[in-house]
């Protein structure tokens, strides 16, 4: 055969009807097994191949790619988000493009319009500290999105939260119960939604244990774990703080590598599970999501999109649970 | 307008050839900028977008995408590279699709067939440990691959390894030299390129310094950090080693978790390095390349295929290097 192998050839091959081979490799799977066997066998001789490209273009074709843009792959955090949302698309036939926004709008702005312009069928989007543009200023068409972890400003979109102020509170009091009385709050800019929760539940806690929060012991410059070791460092060198609050885990890592340098481990909890948690010593007790189960809901909200639902969009908010390890008493 | 605006439009509205259009959306930079600030103002005045897509599908264009297949994208190792990856190809203007193989290798072919239907312009590929098909089964056209941490079958792809012989033998070596005698291999299946190169190189080590490799020290069932904790568990019970080399970072972990649960820290090196390394306690020593630097590696060959050299094949061998933070001795 001279030209690539069709659809058109592999109908004729496999003696069915041409809409019955579209069904086939679209992934229908009420297709009559003997001629979904013939279908099988025809391409195979052929070598035949889908076109997602071409596919794509067509009116009423889709890419069967959907976009996620996080704010950094590298970050554990993310990197599990990004594998549940592959593993529940991928059972839907569709495939992930991963880009990390670094926080940034203007960097943000460009992911999406490549992803639109890559004719994406959907965007998942953990929304950058520094926010971009309007998502109404984008010209239409815009693919279904869902926003990830933190709340979008586009009103068209459902939504996959955590119960930040809850579990920041939970972790708050619980440090408050071992006896702490100046918690030290350890995060990123509280410009980051989650971070600004979190400090909320942070502050609610004390309030309602009577206790005032003191502005010296709020510590937001730890964007990365090195920042969060300084901050740690400057607590640790001035003594009033008796317990820290971590309010991500890469705030929880540059407490340990603080602790550890300095020999003295203060009471510690931490927002967001993390694979050191339960090797480090004391173990790191931490409040957080199922993240696996975060990624997935984030999917599973889209392909309901994709597959045309009219339901009212919906805020799905996962909650924070406490797994106490140690850490979080004094040593 | 009623249509959407094309790059005519855009030719037409800034008064310039559409040669000059076409060069300024695939972002070439010796434009005069006179020109090139007229087309910037008509593209934003018409809401003019590329359409990838259909760029794809046109003859000597391209999807502007690159596929990547690691085994697990959970897997920080896989993550740290995959975000290395994205970054550099994103500076040439692609993007990066990511999925997960699993180490399955039908499951790494149906990817390998997405991707390709998918038209990405090239593919960078962990290959799983159970092999899939032959390369050469595959119909062409096959985009430029570069098989990355283990050699792939395909004769016509560039190739990024590290020294997993010389770093073995070198975190074995520093193991005896802090007196052990009996040195534990804990790690994945050997069926994988890495993990039995390791072990080749703790082999060595060991034969090097007069000793015979004793094949009940060779734990070789660790797929996951669990395992690894099951295998090291054993370990312990049974005495005989006096310390332990963890194949690789969940090899690490699984020892980790094991020692901790068992208040019994036997030296232990791992290769490659993880987050936890330095926070647990004692800080974990290991042996390994620049993550970044290999991801970036990765990515710096595929684009030279896609500008087309035709350099040789090569394969980048980074070296592995011995950070040692004290969990290689006794305590």
């Amino acid at each position: 055969m001279s030209h690539s192998p069709t659809m058109n050839d592999v109908a004729r091959v496999a003696q069915v009807a041409l809409k019955t081979v579209s069904r086939y490799v679209n992934g229908a799977t009420n297709i009559d097994p003997v001629l979904s066997d013939r279908i099988a066998a025809a391409i195979e001789e052929l070598g035949y191949r889908r076109n997602l490209a071409a596919a794509s273009i067509r009116p009423g074709w889709t890419s069967k790619m959907v976009g996620l843009i996080v704010s950094d792959l590298a970050n554990p955090y993310y990197s599990v988000l990004a594998r549940a949302i592959e593993e529940e698309l991928g059972q839907a036939g569709y495939m992930l493009i991963v880009a990390s926004s670094e926080e940034d709008g203007g960097r943000h702005d460009r992911l999406v319009d490549r992803l639109i312009e890559q004719r994406v069928d959907g965007l998942i989007i953990v929304p950058p500290q520094h926010a971009g543009r309007d998502w109404a200023s984008i010209p239409p068409p815009i693919p279904p999105i869902v926003f990830l972890d933190r709340p979008g400003s586009h009103v068209a979109a459902d939504t996959v939260l955590t119960q930040n102020v809850e579990g920041a509170a939970t972790a708050t009091k619980a440090l408050l119960d071992t006896g702490a009385k100046n918690v030290a709050f350890v995060g990123d800019s509280l410009e980051i939604f989650t971070i600004r929760e979190r400090y909320r539940g942070y502050e609610q806690a004390l309030i309602e244990r009577g206790l005032e929060p003191d502005p010296r012991l709020r510590f937001d410059t730890a964007h990365s774990s090195e920042q969060a070791t300084i901050a740690v460092d400057a607590i640790l060198a001035d003594g009033t703080a008796d317990a820290v609050f971590a309010a991500n885990n890469r705030a929880s890592i540059g407490a340990l590598l603080s602790f550890n340098a300095h020999d003295r481990h203060l009471p510690l909890i931490g927002f967001d599970d993390f694979e050191a948690a339960p090797l480090s010593s004391p173990p790191v007790s931490v409040v957080g999501p199922d993240m696996e189960r975060m990624g997935k809901d984030a999917a599973v909200l889209l392909l309901a999109r994709l597959r045309g639902t009219d339901a009212p969009f919906a805020e799905h908010v996962l909650s924070a649970d406490l797994i106490l390890r140690g850490s979080e008493r004094a040593r």
